[in-house]
């Protein structure tokens, strides 16, 4: 802030040296990139700001694919839907690499209060939840207003279904989903471990629609949940609250939920390459499945669609890039990151090649941060990023960057990553629900992202060096 | 607006003779009530805007009754409920006055696109379709953009399952729902007449959530409609507008719609009363059945709180209202009026004694607007209750009120009717979803439309003479 002392003709001064100043900084700062090269991501960012090819993407898979549950069908055509579209856009070595997972799929589901007050409620269940017996199971509802509630509870919860009644907070960078999805996976164990016949709990997310938040109710995605799990709708988990509180006597539901697991089956990643004059690597992408409940345009079709439209802007660049830029659009991510860890052990090899990573898994909104995980000598390469996607609305963040869900395998093995982090506001409204579709998306959000990706991608691809400690 | 080249001074001036001249008009019009009764009205607005009765009858009836179908078992929980809430709050003569209808129900729905991107639809069975045989029917779909584009149409629809997917404007005073729900009755029709074998309509509502909207598919309801009917959630719509886009072939959907339709079937108006000095009435209310899918939180447990608070708050002054206080909670009136027809039918010997009639059954959001109905001699008397609500931001509307659709045979038989038309800017989004829950409703727009409710009905209670024609 100018002293307001100082009369117009003296605060304009002072603004010409502030200028002077930062330019002079600037030039101390990066000797990292050229001129030539700033131009050409400046172009990059302007093409992105136009363009209507990652639209076209996400329009396509949400509608001809639609949902495509890990190991599905679906999902299988979803990656023929991805070679074709890699090779369209000319993507060279495009291919699938396969691999095994253990396929849970949701045949269906119903809950009601069977006393006192009659009446349905809308459940979905979680991903890995075990079926009920037939026809479904009756038991008196107790309610835990939190996790952590449950977790210390000494009540006799033998044949009882227990109810996670723990919201979500919103936040901006989506920092609420850490503890609220906790009880996902910790509800059902601490159910089984004190007799509790199934485990409801109120959605993960945001909204207030009747349309629930799905997503795995284990981590990994090997073995079953130990009881059947559902999650009520937030305006269902408010309605089973009230019930209990107007209620004078127990109040008893009846959970019917068939689910089918079958030990193998097969997903895959879809790769397709920009060959740059070195073997050197930066990998991008999004994950290709999505929940079965939406058509995967927040989670994670808009991912796959704005990295490959910002990989294939700076593929058009005359010449080649520095070093290969390759997509990787991840298969298996929901039920428990099946294709990064896949890719991290088929690729352990050349993970020395992996100069960066980076995925785009938190929804379409626009780009509000920019971190990286970089060696601590390396971080004032991340100047010339910020500095460019500043115009965008893009701020400065940490180096704490987690790189996207797909890539922590290669992040713990050692690869720098950077995270373009959305506005995730309204991510938790739409995050495995029904309500995942493309109506949601905002087109000229589509194109800031893609925009800052393509700089993004170009930058990392020319840099003198790389991001590692000891790389230069 | 004053004229400009005043100074202030005479600005002031001139606000001063304004006022002046506004209570003298007032003065001159009002000889309608007195300014004891004046002062009441405004006493009463106060213990409105803190009233919790609508809300806990509100949030009892979503609860412990939740979805009430015309003519199920749960609408008739919802009448003992009322008689039960009725007599607890002081009134008097409580009963049920029964009727008989023919019962219609939803026992399933499905629709999924077979080829070319085979996936789920989300629909909504439409109130008053028939079956389709049993595993559903499979057939090509043709769409039309709007109604008339149908009822125009002389393409060969036979077998074809056809899609109308006009969509509706949202507006502060409803008015895009005249337009829009037209092809809720009439697109079945014409699928009939065109030989089409289901008719699918993009749902009669504003919002962009899978939750389709449900709602008669014909008129009246005695009948089944001509062709199985549903809607498709908005989204759902979009995405099988995009299907058509985008496929090279034919897009074959099956839709499986299983119904029940019973010829008779009981429902019932429960009535209370607060007794006035004279036989002449004063009748408020709102309906008490619900569509199914959702509680009923909004069209119209709201209806039947605030007119029951308002009237236990005019019932609890000192001594009897001037006229009896005749709260209704109809029956039925979703799938066909039946509960208005009835009362009409049952009370034709005394209909020269109702002095006004008024329902509310537009939601819970804040009344912005005040109509009447009334004798075209008796206009004048618009003007207290007009500025009665004024400080309630509610202002005068036209003489066209309709009253509400229950009080619409009263209406017919020349009773006077009142309308304090809520704010149904959101009301679109909700009306007949499932998400027509208790959590969408503001606590302090309730209390603001028990304030109004409770003066005017007071007001229409004590006023000199009706709002007749010659009624004085």
């Amino acid at each position: 802030m100018l002293n307001k002392k100082l009369g117009a003709g003296a605060a304009f001064v002072a603004g010409l040296c502030a200028v002077a100043s930062a330019v002079s900084a600037q030039d101390a700062e990066e000797t990292f990139i050229t001129a030539k090269q700033e131009q050409t991501a400046k172009r990059l960012i302007d093409k992105g700001l136009h363009d209507d090819t990652a639209w076209t993407l996400l329009e396509s898979l949400t509608t001809e694919i639609g949902p495509r549950m890990a190991g599905s069908d679906a999902e299988a055509r979803a990656r023929d839907w991805g070679v074709q579209k890699l090779k369209r856009l000319g993507f060279k070595n495009v291919r699938i690499e396969t691999f095994e997972l253990t396929h849970w799929s949701r045949i269906s589901e119903r809950a009601e209060i069977v006393s006192p007050f009659p009446q349905a409620l809308v459940i979905a269940t979680l991903g890995h939840s075990p079926s009920t017996p037939a026809g479904g199971v009756t038991g008196e509802v107790v309610r835990f207003e939190t996790l952590a509630a449950l977790e210390t509870s000494d009540a006799d919860l033998s044949g009882k279904i227990i109810f996670v009644d723990e919201p979500m907070t919103r936040t901006q960078d989506g920092s609420g989903y850490g503890a609220a999805v906790k009880k996902r996976s910790r509800a059902t164990i601490i159910a089984a471990e004190k007799g509790a016949v199934v485990a409801l709990i109120r959605s993960v997310g945001t909204d207030s629609h009747r349309n629930p938040h799905t997503g795995g109710a284990v981590r990994g995605g090997a073995a079953l949940a130990p009881v059947p799990t559902a999650a009520l709708s937030n305006p269902d988990a408010d309605q089973l609250a009230r019930a209990l509180k107007l209620a004078k006597e127990p109040v008893r539901v009846l959970v019917d939920i068939q689910t089918e697991f079958n030990q193998s089956a097969t997903s895959g990643n879809v790769i397709g390459e920009i060959p740059g004059k070195s073997d050197e690597l930066i990998v991008v992408g999004g994950h290709l499945d999505s929940w079965d409940l939406g058509t995967g345009a927040i989670d994670d079709g808009a991912g796959i669609a704005i990295t490959v439209a910002a990989a294939k802007l700076v593929g058009d660049l005359k010449g080649k890039p520095a070093r290969t830029i390759r997509v990787i659009m991840w298969g298996a991510e929901e039920t428990g990151l099946w294709g990064a860890k896949a890719y991290a052990k088929a690729h352990e090899e050349e993970l020395s090649l992996h100069v960066l990573a980076a995925e785009s898994d938190f929804g379409a909104a626009r780009i509000w941060k920019f971190q990286t995980r970089f060696g601590d000598a390396m971080l004032a390469k991340a100047k010339p990023f910020q500095r460019l996607l500043h115009p965008l609305g893009v701020g400065a963040g940490n180096n704490q960057a987690s790189g996207g869900p797909d890539v922590s395998p290669l992040r713990a093995a050692g690869v720098p990553v950077i995270s373009l982090y959305q506005d995730g506001s309204d991510y938790f409204d739409l995050h495995h629900t029904p309500d995942d579709t493309l109506d949601k998306v905002d087109p000229s959000a589509v194109q800031q992202n893609v925009a800052a990706w393509a700089a993004t991608i170009y930058l990392a691809s020319e840099m003198q060096g790389g991001f590692r400690d000891g790389a230069d």
